[in-house]
């Protein structure tokens, strides 16, 4: 088990990698009291394993999904919270996936102004971005993760035995965020294009759950808030992964954003800001996870949801964090018309 | 207009006192896009004045007064905050008394994980303790301030022309966490009984406001998020007066906080924490501005709402803020049956 320190402003982060975290939680947390958030796959499959770890635990079971991290889940979450009579010493504990993490750490974050956090993600995508650095967040009227906050988890347990029964899905939509790792990596680009028949290998997947900690831990010290502008560069592809997704809604966060740095790979490369090799081999990496682009019909609509983007600042401007070369990463704003120009890329999919 | 600093962990905050901080809040803001929320009271007098400063300001008016700290009024703030396509970048400015305060704060930390905020407190209480330190909340389920964050203001601007207006009742308000300040911080408690003559006079008045910021920055500087233990000081008297203003909620916050310490201070003396010679020292500063103790009937059963209070972390004790000495305080826990012993002295009252 490794161990990734985040020094942070507001409160150190300590993120544990390997086998055993999930039994290193359980020893960490002793007699405190144990408030756990998970949904009903999670408990479906580990619901045993949590009443055997913390027989004295409060627990929440969610439904499971994206379309559940709302105001009702939120204010649920909050209500047993409440009648759970717990306080600001107790501990939130979230066991699941990215949208478990989310609203887990919005509710730990609120309730009496910040209970402790821990996370332990279950799902490859929450292992190697979601859980880790602090953004929790609700949708709210159709617009993705408008209403939350920093909060940092106390630690987070990365432990590679729930991905032993993630369905292929889950590893592909995990698979988005780590290639996007890789693109602003660079290093880690290269090691993924390398091993690139690896990339089901749950050891494989293992190692780069700590690349991928390490990477964002370093990033998420230097600006903790989003502010200095190099937290940014972690929303590569996310701009147009972001629209997608609340246009159409039915494939992973990862794949669409597996989607959307394809797409703006094109616009690095048409706005000068990338060199057409470079954009190319951000497109190589994507294909590793999403081979075929799918078709999205009047993909234009899409512009709307991407103007309500929270990276955006100027009216009728869209913003996107395009990859300028391995390692490197541009803020850029095209008008809303420029964008919805590529974005028609996107009408008739590829190959 | 004197600039006071609080440098916290999070984020600089200046608080602004004195003659026209009001039109410096504006000359700041400037070009900014800006959200103001207010309540009917204040727009009723102060409307025509926001409108000329801030011809392009989106508002938001709330029904005021406390019952409306509530979730509701939350998400309303949130829903216009949407609607009007507000952007991390802009500007929430809270122009009112303490419930604005703390709603708008609560939003600007929520919306988009963050925008600027900027709070221009309208009452007494709100210049000399609310408005300033970051905290933020709304009441929900009964339970005072349980769902909230720390946010600090990028600015404070306490305008003495606020204090025109206010009704007596209002100054009896803010007088409660004067009071306190002064029983906190020794010299300022006896600068208020040499004084206590002049506690109706503005000019007196503002002067204390700036004291009991400065003293209130020094604390949130050393503990931001009461986590070390110094910024619990600021709840002297609340423990009991949330409860009381729970259970009975007809008289002003500050009513309850002078109430509380009135009863605390025998609680300091019945337990050996304080001397009979220093509790009466605070009952005769709490007797400034609240000169007869009223009766609470069946008083016993505020020791529920006590028990609730975020300041505990035991069940079954109450943990309350003692005054030891002048600017020495001890938090104390006593059983939940001792408390309500103290608590019947509430019974009958006192002149």
């Amino acid at each position: 088990m490794q161990k990734i320190e985040i020094h942070t402003k507001s409160r150190p982060s300590a993120v544990y990698c390997g086998e055993g975290a999930f039994l290193a939680a359980q020893q960490f947390l002793g007699e405190n009291e144990v408030f756990v958030v998970t949904d009903e796959n999670v408990w479906d499959i580990y619901g045993e394993d949590v009443e055997y770890l913390f027989p004295k635990a409060h627990v929440c079971i969610l439904p499971a999904g994206e379309k559940h991290k709302n105001k009702s889940s939120l204010f649920r979450i909050l209500d047993e919270m409440l009648a759970a009579g717990l306080h600001r010493s107790s501990y939130v504990v979230a066991l699941g996936g990215g949208v478990v993490g989310d609203m887990a750490g919005l509710a730990a974050a609120m309730y009496m102004r910040g209970t402790h956090l821990i996370q332990i993600p279950t799902t490859l995508l929450a292992q190697v971005d979601s859980s880790v650095g602090g953004k929790t967040a609700i949708d709210y009227k159709n617009v993705k993760n408008v209403l939350g906050a920093f909060y940092q988890p106390e630690r987070v347990y990365c432990d590679p035995k729930f991905l032993q029964t993630l369905p292929p899905r889950e590893i592909r939509c995990g698979l988005g965020e780590i290639i996007k790792t890789g693109v602003l990596d660079g290093a880690l680009g290269e090691k993924i294009l390398q091993n690139a028949d690896k990339l089901t290998d749950l050891d494989f997947l293992r190692s780069l759950v700590t690349d991928c900690v390490r990477f964002k831990a370093r990033v998420v010290e230097r600006d903790e808030t989003e502010s200095s502008g190099l937290r940014k560069c972690l929303n590569l592809g996310h701009t147009t992964g972001h629209a997608l997704e609340l246009r159409y809604g039915r494939r992973s966060h990862g794949e669409y954003v597996l989607i959307g740095m394809w797409l703006e790979s094109y616009i690095a490369e048409g706005e000068g800001v990338a060199t057409a090799e470079h954009s190319a081999w951000v497109r190589s990496l994507v294909s590793l996870a999403e081979k075929k682009i799918p078709a999205f019909p009047n993909v234009r609509e899409c512009v709307s949801n991407a103007l309500l983007d929270k990276k955006n600042d100027r009216a009728g401007v869209v913003s996107v964090v395009l990859s300028k070369a391995k390692g490197e990463f541009e803020e850029y704003a095209l008008s809303s018309e420029k964008y919805a120009e590529y974005l028609s890329r996107l009408e008739e999919g590829r190959r």
